[in-house]
């Protein structure tokens, strides 16, 4: 599928000062970018990152001025997800999980699983399935928590959200992270360009590893699973933040945008229910 | 140097269960194991896992039965580390740091860094070099945190600790890393055996990135800082617990010690304020 | 209905100190103390305050030496509860509330109504009455939270305890009070003896202002709310504390118990969903 | 002195609601209120309350309709202070305090003094006497945290202003109350209108009990202490709230002033180490 994706970030730069930023879609093996251009105004030089094990690109700006910089940032991507019946994938118990999975087990920054451990267990503990737990972890979040912009800020962990009811994909992102690995299950940080998504901006949503895969869910239910272009993975949104600041800087502008440029028609998919179908991204 | 390590760990397993240990001595360019063993009993079949970019060496191990286990680890290690004058290397501004090194500026479980931003600043912000301020956090935790077993237990975090000043190795250590975060010093955990800790133990401390160089950093004062031989390294002690359990088990005994075997005599180092030498092991 | 109460506690004083015991049945227009006694053993005078407008009765005890401190409580109590049925009890807004019960919907240290305002108004807020409000309180709490000692300790509060999810007596009340609070409800904690209580100890409960009666519930489901010696309210447990230690002393034990004594039989009552009569303690 | 003092808020009320002001100058046997109107735009009937022991004033609105609501407040005050020099006072112990006082003690929803045991104690323990102790935590406070308006809201407690360092008159004086109680010296939230405050505001600092009297302290020094109007006193803020609000009500708008009005100049007083005059009103 063809998206075409762009980011607009404009910052008033007081002092020279280092940005990170991680906008780029992801080269993977089922993600191609095909036509991809950074525009940095007025020019910098940027250096590309490639950092923690592949799971994001950093483009690093170091600038030497103050003043607005704007920067822009637009892409050609083609990708492809697979669609797996999950209703009799054999479970993966934490004694054959692979060695690259157990860092999502670890309570992380903003998904203090320790302290949610009663909650998962007593709330999805008796549910049949991982993949149902995850489903129901989803559908709980939907309709306990409001979406609802403003409510929250950057220092928001899911143990708020918990009791706070309210917030934004991040929000939902890091309680659905948490709440599956406090059941045992992988689960990580995945932010992208998303198709659909009303207002544009980028979005946030979660993997949880069941049967070999890392399965996309999404506890807003603002987007079809299938129009995202992956940007990063990571334990929580400290790993994957869109952009890091080392300096007296401020972001003045920021918008994201996705278009579903394929010729075959977007067919979109929502989790159902009564349907065991998992998303996977690679 | 030459050390012999051991740890003896027991457990009541109350139903079929995972266990993870993180015991081993670290395999590194600078530490080679001579000598290791690692007894289970009764017998279970140990797989040995090098997770976190060879950051830590799990052993994990599936126990199908329930009742006491017993799990004896010795080692003969030989290591060095490396002591360099800090007074005139050049520090590494953030635009130059390497992909490897930028997730340990990241808040992380128990180090909310971004909360501690102000403190921080207002504390140690004046302080002329990244070493000397990372000596002056250490000297501070000293001062203000007391050592106290028993006061913290797993949930405590560095924002806990500086007001509630007191805690055990692993408290002074998240602090110290909370602390160098906020500073924008990369900073990381650090497990391991550690010779003259009374009561023999493990020990838990932390190393800042100053000037290309992982150096070691104590805030407890407790051990020498060429006494260790090292386990693990991670965002803090969510990545690098020394066992982590999965199913229904009791720990019911955990002991770790240290000697040191060489032949030449044992000089302790300590930091002092006027001198500048970090000591590095890799 | 006649009760024999009686507290026994020890405290270890390292050096001179005062204590302030909560520790008598108050009392009030419909609890009577027919007798009573307290022993110090060795004998230091005790002070007694009707603090906080008549809601407790502290006993202020100043210990000029050191060593082991006895303290026996006896009581003879006579006290009467009213029942009345809140199936029609027309419902009181805050524009009429009595100026003395203001301060019950004010957030406290353990009940921080504040925070759990979605919570609540979520959970509960399309209850038709505030009877059935509370109720529902209760019986959330009963269903999510488990009764456990020692999960939980004196930092405890009802932000953690929703979460948490299990906790005694006193984080049952708490997060009973900070729900009601947060649906403006008024609401106080309240502490007693308590007849049927196994093991025996000192209780606590809260108590709900609904249509002009401070009505009486216990989450716990522990003991008939019939069965119950008032020994104080307060807006949480920081103000009604069995026993509040100035200086260098250490509880070494603590023991409560309740009997009925009266010749009538006791009929226990528990609230159940379909009836609404509440009990009420003046 | 005579000060005439001045509020104006005003509401945009979306459905019937009740709020609950305290903006009343107190009167006190050393504060008289010579002449004072509230008036209402559009007209509703204003009921006074005083609750808490007559620590404040409230005014309740029950307004019927949506729409604006204007508030203006006006007063012509004269008060009187004490200054006392606290050099020789004889210290009170706890054994000693009167039975009103020890509220004030107790840990509250924004001070948490339990949880500030070890640092008050660590930082302020020694220092000789109980007025020198309150001297250096204000002096503590404003040296560490920087008044900064927007950085805090209205979950912000002291807890959090120890680490954050960062806030407003009402973290200041919080941060205070916490760390004076946790010295087992009784405090509590003081708000009144205040001369010289720039720009005008309604103003929040805190009494200390020393000696028998309740001092006034204010870690900001934003004013002169002999230039308030008192309003409250209270716990914290959860009792002295400028305007509680029940329903769906926005306050769109906050104002508040205090002139000197008497004929004898206004002489400021700000304490300095070397003196140990404490300002009480009454």
């Amino acid at each position: 599928m063809k998206f075409k994706v762009s980011a607009e970030l404009e910052y008033d730069v007081k002092a020279p000062s280092t940005l990170i930023l991680n906008i780029h879609a992801l080269r993977t093996a089922h993600q191609t970018i095909l036509d991809e251009k950074l525009l940095i105004t007025p020019y910098v030089k940027i250096e590309e990152l490639n950092a923690m094990n592949g799971e994001n690109r950093f483009a690093r700006l170091d600038i030497p001025d103050t003043g607005l910089v704007s920067i822009k940032y637009e892409a050609l991507v083609d990708n492809y997800y697979e669609v797996k019946d999950h209703s009799n994938v054999e479970e993966i118990p934490v004694a054959k999980f692979d060695a690259s999975v157990l860092p999502y087990l670890n309570p992380s920054r903003y998904c203090q699983s320790d302290k949610l451990y009663r909650l998962a267990n007593n709330t999805f503990g008796n549910i049949r399935t991982s993949f149902e737990q995850v489903f129901a972890i989803t559908d709980w979040i939907y309709k306990n928590v409001e979406y609802l912009s403003g409510f929250t800020n950057s220092e928001t962990s899911a143990y708020d959200t918990v009791t706070q009811q309210a917030g934004v994909c991040r929000d939902f992102a890091h309680l659905g992270i948490a709440l599956c690995r406090a059941l045992t299950i992988p689960a990580r940080y995945f932010t992208g360009y998303a198709y659909q998504l009303n207002p544009p901006d980028f979005h946030a949503c979660f993997e949880a590893y069941l049967g070999g895969d890392w399965v996309l869910f999404d506890a807003t239910r603002l987007i079809p699973l299938n129009g995202l272009v992956k940007i990063a993975t990571g334990r929580d949104a400290a790993d994957a933040a869109i952009a890091s600041i080392f300096g007296d800087v401020y972001c003045t502008n920021i918008r994201a945008a996705c278009q579903y440029v394929d010729e075959a028609p977007f067919k979109p998919i929502y989790y159902t229910r009564s349907i065991f179908d998992g998303v996977t991204y690679l």
